[in-house]
C-alpha cells in the first residue's frame, strides 16, 4: 500500500515486557550503569561516549549550569511567583531566554570555529588560520564569538580549566586549538587583549567532542535546566521574586508614549 | 543620588484610586469605549488608530487566527492532553511554533517589502521596483516571502479580500501596492505564476498600517492566541489529542540510530 | 475498515479554493465583517455573540490587557533581552506567568460563583446565597476569589464600570449579581470591607456571558497577550530589561545554602 | 537606610577573578570533578550527595529521559518544524507537557508516599500502612499514584531494577518500602493486581533521597530535557514532524460546532 505511514526512531520504544532506548534494554543495560550526562551525550550524538568524553562533556555542563541572577533565572523566579502551580512553566520560561544573546554564545562559537576550519582548507597552522579569521571579522565589523566578557575582563577562570581537562583526556582538538590561537593573535588586529570566555570555550569543546553544531545551544539549555531547578528550589526555600517584582514596580515612572515616530512609515495609499 | 533607578513606561500604571493605561483612565475612558483589536494596535503602535485602520487590522487578525490542524494547533492540543492543569502552558506551547517557517511569513513579507521600498529610492513605478526585487531574489536563490502556497495553488482567497478592504478604507499603501506588483511581474522571471498568499498580504497590510516591522510576527501570534483558545475549547469538548498521539505512536518503527556519521567531526586532538 | 481514523473539527479547514472557519467562508463572510474580539468569543463559545455581548466581552479584555510592570511583563522583557531573535519566546514566557496567583483570579472567581449558584439550588435571594457562601469560606479558612486588592484598597475602578456596561447591555446576570451581593454582605462576616477587584468582576462577567468556566483563564491570557506585545514594543523602543536585570544582580548577596534541613527527610533505609 | 534591598543566594555569584557556585570555586573545585547529575542534585537539595546517592539519582534520570513518541516528544518535534530558528522554543514546548497527567506521576507518587508516612504516625509495618492507604483511596474513589501502566500491564521492567539499585546503595528507604508494600497488598482491596510503574518508583526513590517533594516533577523535567534533545537531534537527522502533521491534517473532518450547549449557562440577567 502506497500510503504506509511509519515513523522510524532509534530512541525509545517499548513492548509490554521491555523498554528499549538507543537500541539497549533500558532497565537491564542502562539504569545504574550509564550516567545521566553520558546518556544525554549518547542521545544527541547517536553513539556512546568514552569515559574521557563524558568527563569533558560534564565539565561543560557544570560550567554552564548557573550564573546567579541572570535574566533567565529572574524570569523563572517571577514566573514561579505568578504561577506556583506549574513548575514546568517556570522552567520553560527560564529556558526561553536561551537565545542569541546570552546562552547562544556557546553555539555561535562552536559554529564559527567549525566554519573557519572548513574554510581554512589544508592550512594547518592555527595561528595563521586564526589571524585571517580575526582580520575578516574585523573587516566585516562582526564580533568574534567567545571573545570578551563583561565581568571577567582579564581572564575567565573556566577557560584554562576546560582546556586542561580536554588535554588530560586527549580531546584538545582542532576547535579548541583554533580558539586558543584566536586568544593569542587577536591583539595584533584588535589592538587590545580580550579574554576567551567560558561560553565560548564550552562551544569549542563540544565541537571537538563531535557534537552537531546546530544542537550546541541545546547543551547550554540542558545545563541551564539544572541551574534553573536550583534557582526554583532556592525560590521555594527563600523567596526573592516578590521583592524583585516590587523593586521594579516601585521605580516605574509614567511617561508619554513616544515611540510613535520611530521605525514606522505611514500607511496611506 | 547617582543611583537613581527609574523605569519609564507609557503603558499601565496605577494609584489606589485609578488605573492608567496609555495615558488614559482605563475604567472611565477605555473600558466599553475601545475595542480589543483597537487597544492591541494602540499598545504596539503607540497611537490610537482610526476606525478604518481598526477594520483593516482586525481583518488581518481574523485572517490569521486559525488554520485548523496546523503544527501549532496539534502541539497545543497534545500539551493540554499531557498537562490539563495548565492552560497557559498549552497556549504557550502552541505559540512557540510561531517562528520562521509557519507564522513568520507575515513578518518576513512585511520586512521584505519595507526594505525593498527603501532600496528603491526615488523610483515610483511599483512594477519596476518589483521586477528588480524578484530578479535579485532569483539571482541570490532566495524565496520571495508571501509568494506561493501549498494548498491554495491558484489563488489564496484572503488576498483579494484584504486588498479590497484596504482600498475601501483608504489604506492601500506602498507595501500592498508593491506586493500586488510582485504578483503581476514574477511570472516573467520565475516562468510560472504563484499565488500571493494570505500570510504575506497580511504582512503587507500591517506594514501599510505603520506598525513596526520587528513586531509584525507579534500580531500573527496575537491572532493565533485566539485560534489556539478555540482549539483548546474544542479539545475540551471533543478530545482528539489522545488519538493523535496514539496514531503517531502506533506507526513508530524501531531502527538503528544512524546519524552518527552526519554533521559531526571526530574530536581527537 | 475498523481503523478509520478521523479528527472532527468545527474550526478551520480548507480546500484549494476556500478557507472555512467556524462553518463560515473566512474570506467572504468573516474578514472585514467580524471583529477580532467577536471572533475570539465565537471560537471559544461555539456561537456568534450579539453586539452587546461583544461590547461586554471586549471591555473585559481591555480591563485585563496590561497592568504595567507585573511579574509577567518583567519576565517577557527579560526573555526578550536574552533572546531577541524569538519574539514568540518572550511572549510565551510572559504568558506562562498566567497561573494560579496573578491571572488565575478571573477563572477562580467565575468558577466559585458558578459553583455557588449551582449549590444554592432554588434559592433566589443573592444576599442570602452570598452570606452562606462567605460564611462557608470563612469556616474553611478559604479566600473568596475576587475580594480584596493590594493597591485599590477602597474600590477597584474597573468594577462599577464593568457592572454598568453589563447593565446597559442587558447582561447583568446571576454571576455578577451574586458577586455584587458578596460585596454587600461580606463585612458582616469578615468584620471589614474589602473591594470587589477587577479580575474578579471580569470572571463574573465572562461567566454571565456563558463562556466555559474552565477556559476563563484563557481570556485573561488573550488579553494579556496584547498587553505583552505592548510591553515588548516599549522594550524595543525604550529598553528597560537590562537595567532591571542589573539592578537585581547588583543586590545579590552570597550566603550559605541553608535549606538543607527544610522539607526533606533523610533517605536511608 | 530601611530600604536596603538585597537578594541573598547560595547559588552562583562572581567577581572579575572567580566564579562561585554552591559556595565552591566553579573552575577549581567543580569542573571536571563533579558530574552533571551530582551537580543537579546538589543544586536542588542544597547538599552534596554521596556516590551511592548519585548512582540512584542518575538511574532515575536515565529511567525518565525518553519514552519515544510521547505527546511531549511530538509537541517538541512539531514546534521545531514550525520554528527551526528557536531550539529553546521546541525544548520548552516539550517540557510544557510535563504536567499533571504524564510526567506528574513521579511527583504525585512521592508526595502520596510522604503524606501517607506522616499520617501513619508511629506505625512501622509497611503492609499495614499500605493497606489502610489503599482502602482510603478506594473509599475516596481516588487513584493511587504509581499503580498501573497502559503498556506494561504485568510488570514495569524499571521497577525491580531501581529497587535493586537502591538496595545496593543502602538507600531503600521508607518511601520505596511503602511503595513495595502497596504493590503487595492492593489486590486484597482492588480485586486485581496492577504493576508498580516506573514513574512511581522513581518518585519513591527521589523521596528516599531526601529531595523536596514539591520539586520531584523538576527531576522528571530535567531527565526529559535530555530526552527531548535526543528527539530534536533525530528530527534534524531524520525529519518526521512534517509527516506527523500531514497525517493529522489529512484525517481532519469538518463538522458543525456543537459544544454550545455543554458546560455553559446563558448569561441574561
Amino acid at each position: 500500500m502506497a500510503d504506509e505511514l511509519s515513523f522510524p526512531t532509534g530512541l525509545g520504544t517499548s513492548t509490554p515486557e521491555t523498554i528499549s532506548l538507543l537500541g539497549q534494554d533500558l532497565a537491564a543495560d542502562l539504569m545504574g550503569k550509564v550516567g545521566f550526562g553520558e546518556l544525554a551525550y549518547w542521545l544527541v550524538a547517536g553513539r556512546r561516549p568514552t569515559p574521557g568524553e563524558v568527563r569533558l562533556f560534564e565539565a561543560v555542563l557544570v560550567a554552564l549550569a548557573d550564573h546567579g541572577f541572570t535574566p533567565t533565572a529572574i524570569a523563572a523566579r517571577l514566573t514561579y511567583l505568578s504561577a506556583p502551580d506549574s513548575l514546568q512553566g517556570a522552567l520553560a520560561a527560564g529556558l526561553l531566554g536561551g537565545g542569541s544573546r546570552f546562552l547562544g554564545v556557546t553555539e555561535d562559537c562552536g559554529r564559527f570555529l567549525a566554519e573557519t576550519l572548513v574554510a581554512a582548507g589544508t592550512e594547518r597552522d592555527y595561528d595563521v588560520i586564526a589571524l585571517a579569521a580575526v582580520r575578516r571579522a574585523r573587516e566585516e565589523k562582526r564580533f568574534i564569538p567567545g571573545l570578551g566578557h563583561p565581568v571577567h575582563k582579564e581572564q575567565d577562570p573556566r577557560t584554562p580549566v576546560l582546556i586542561a581537562i580536554a588535554e588530560q583526556e586527549g580531546l584538545r582538538g582542532p576547535h579548541l586549538r583554533l580558539f586558543e590561537a584566536i586568544g593569542r593573535v587577536h591583539p595584533q588586529v584588535l589592538g587590545r587583549r580580550l579574554p576567551l570566555n567560558g561560553a565560548g570555550v564550552c562551544g569549542a569543546a563540544l565541537a571537538d567532542l563531535g557534537l552537531p553544531t546546530d544542537l550546541l545551544r541545546g547543551f547550554a539549555l540542558l545545563a541551564r535546566a539544572a541551574g534553573l531547578l536550583g534557582q526554583l528550589a532556592e525560590e521555594q526555600a527563600r523567596p526573592a521574586g516578590m521583592n524583585m517584582y516590587r523593586d521594579v514596580e516601585r521605580h516605574a515612572v509614567e511617561v508619554p508614549l513616544d515611540w510613535t515616530d520611530e521605525g514606522s512609515t505611514p500607511g496611506h495609499g
